[in-house]
């Protein structure tokens, strides 16, 4: 029976949107890097293999965080008083400038990777920086962690600072290098085609990396109307353009292969109608559009309508890696959404959030962020035991205190894709 | 020179509304229990004190929360799926009713002491319930801490549960009976009145404790506007009333002595006028009113009109003790509401915030929560040095690093009027 082992402990997942699993004290099975099955009781064909107790501990599936900047995690909690465009100019651009040093790259990201594993997020999709060098470098640390991710190095050949910018070739040039290098080189890390956003990629650009993502099959990551500030830009720099949304659709950068578009806070009802044909993911970021004024993005509408949506911190127009906070921001928002919008947009509650964290976001991963079987073996051990609780709880709502209420020292263990992975040790 | 000591390390507070004072590596004397001065050097005449370095610490003041609810962090973090009046019913009533028991009590009340001392939340304005016996305990829990705070045994004589009422007669009874007992009792510990809100007080209990409120020059605390269903409910029982506030004002509790009113988020210009008048506090419960779907208080436009503000953390309305999260919350909501209102409600920036939570709150205190000169010496020490920073940073962009991403770890000494303050320990 090789590679077959089982957890033990009080499981909790959702296979549905909003629909919460639970099976107390109850086994996952894992075979290679796969869920077997979960039981309440185990069969005898599992007689023989090696069963870890975590006693009376909660089991959920990894944390999946579907947008952040890691060059920007040097920035956390930094600047937050401007709006996107004079953000970008005034504290991101000059951040990321930094990232063609590779020891200084090598410094940041090791701490970045560090602080996902201690927040419980098993996969996610980042964006490193225009520089070669230290893309390439992001996925071999992500890779020697052991945690998931689609790794991007971004695009950016015009209006940008004259410190941080590629010719339109020199872009395409480096991106197809990456993509040929790290297509199969690992199998929980892989490339992703990044364009910044339109602002900053010419469509000549666009055009190309569309090319590239058709040629090599990879997955596209961008931004997409996050605030009123780069929407009006972007109007000016493309007065032909049916929307936003059509301008990366022109260049099959939106959904020809499978394509994420953070924020999204501000998209009308054609571009809606388009990310739902072409099943285009929308990642959440609750955090960065509060703090850099964005506004709240119509998450019930997009989830109404079939948009796939997952959660995101954004680091850095978000300050919190954690996904409980993401969570819970996202939780509030919604909340003041559903007034806002006299109380149509019914607010998402804790069960359809969870689900956005786990299985939302992870299907962008395939099989991800579920228990079913099948799906990869990522999965957080969560011991609530020091939190403060004077009755008992179901494990719903043991799940909810510790999500509102806990931090990353109630994570005991995190696996990914069946290993259990330990803090990373960078040399 | 007799109870004379300094603090040195990293200096930051606010003695205008948004305006940092940062003294880096400067001494703060403190004699008695009070600041004595802020200096770069220390003067010949305290050649022989003893001087406490903190290093490179930043020293900042005490938070100060001014709207929680004691009892109600047994419920921490759950039932946050459903607006005010059925909030009550379903979680916080029932939660509340177990007030009774005294053990009880204790039990919840010294992990709450601990957890607030444990953030750094060194005066708080807080609700007990009904019961005068547990309403007394956790004043003396809190004098045996050594925080600083007002407590107020919560009235409540109509439209409550069976299992949490009183008459009005007992209700005005245990007050006073608690009024007399603990006015003077305890220098950092001071009772309050404490009417729940309107819909659970007759005109009469209202009108008794505006009495006794006069008679023993006692403050107030309640509840004002927080969401549209008890308004309507308010509106409902006194369709005689000009509007809510003038309920309490007609009542002698609106600011006749000093006056909290927690919310305030639906609050009509004629209340307003009557709050800048009879300077009533507003205690901002940014988290709590996001996930109880009030809404948005206009916090900018209190400020403007000069209604004093504080920062609340209205647990369990709010999700956290923490008031680093209550800051970042706020000025989340702050840049949410400046959008909803067509940018005319400029958002609050950390250091406007940062002064709400600490002079802004600390003046219904008195003279708390800064450290000019006669200010009670209350003071958090603050190590940065593990928090993720790649950088040379300014005082104020490591005071924001910790605001926005760091947590009790990072907060290694508390102080309140004087006295560094341990983990409390009740038997
Ligand atoms: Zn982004
Ligand atoms: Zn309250």
């Amino acid at each position: 029976m090789k590679n077959m082992f089982a957890v033990k402990g009080n499981i909790i997942f959702t296979k549905e949107f909003g629909v919460y699993e639970v099976l107390e004290n109850g086994f996952i099975v894992v075979e290679d890097k796969y869920v077997k099955g979960v039981y309440s009781k185990l069969g005898k064909e599992y007689d023989n293999i090696k069963i870890i107790d975590y006693g009376n501990s909660i089991i959920i599936p990894g944390f999946v965080d579907i947008h952040l900047h890691a060059p920007q995690f040097a920035n956390l909690g930094l600047g937050l008083d401007k709006e996107l465009m004079p953000w970008l100019e005034s504290y991101t651009f000059p951040e990321e400038a930094k990232y063609s040093n590779i020891t200084y790259a090598k410094k940041v990201y090791s701490r970045l990777i560090k602080e996902l594993w201690k927040f419980g997020t098993t996969r996610a999709c980042v964006f490193a920086t225009i520089h070669k060098n230290s893309s390439k470098l992001l996925m071999d640390m992500f890779h020697e962690s052991g945690l998931g991710a689609f790794v991007g190095k971004v695009n950016m050949d015009r209006n940008s600072p004259d410190y941080l910018v590629e010719t339109t070739e020199a872009s395409l040039f480096d991106t197809e290098e990456i993509l040929k290098e790290y297509s199969s080189k690992y199998s929980l890390v892989k490339p992703i085609i990044t364009p910044r956003f339109v602002p900053t990629c010419s469509t000549k650009l666009l055009k190309g990396l569309g090319v590239l993502a058709e040629k090599y099959k990879v997955p596209v990551q961008s931004h997409l109307s996050e605030n009123i500030g780069e929407i009006s830009f972007v109007k000016e720099l493309h007065p032909e353009a049916k929307n936003y949304a059509s301008i990366y659709n022109d260049a099959g950068l939106f959904g020809n292969t499978q394509t994420i578009m953070a924020h999204c806070v501000l998209v009308d009802d054609n571009e809606i109608d388009l990310m739902v044909k072409n099943k285009v993911f929308v990642a959440h970021c609750a955090n960065s559009n509060s703090n850099l004024t964005s506004g709240i993005a119509p998450v019930r509408k997009f989830i109404n309508k079939g948009i796939p949506v997952g959660l995101a911190s954004d680091v850095s127009g978000g300050h919190s890696l954690s996904m409980m906070d993401v969570i819970v921001s996202s939780a509030q928002v919604s909340n003041l959404k559903y007034i806002e919008s006299d109380r149509n947009d019914k607010p998402l509650n804790t069960a359809e959030l969870f689900y956005l964290a786990t299985k939302g976001g992870g299907k962008f991963f395939g099989k991800v962020g579920s228990f079913e079987e099948g799906y990869e073996f990522d999965a957080l051990v969560i011991d609530d035991s020091d939190l403060p609780i004077f009755k008992a709880l179901s494990i719903e709502e043991r799940l909810q205190k510790f999500i509102y209420t806990g931090d990353d020292r109630n994570i005991k263990e995190r696996y990914v894709a069946g290993d259990n992975i330990r803090e990373p040790k960078f040399i």
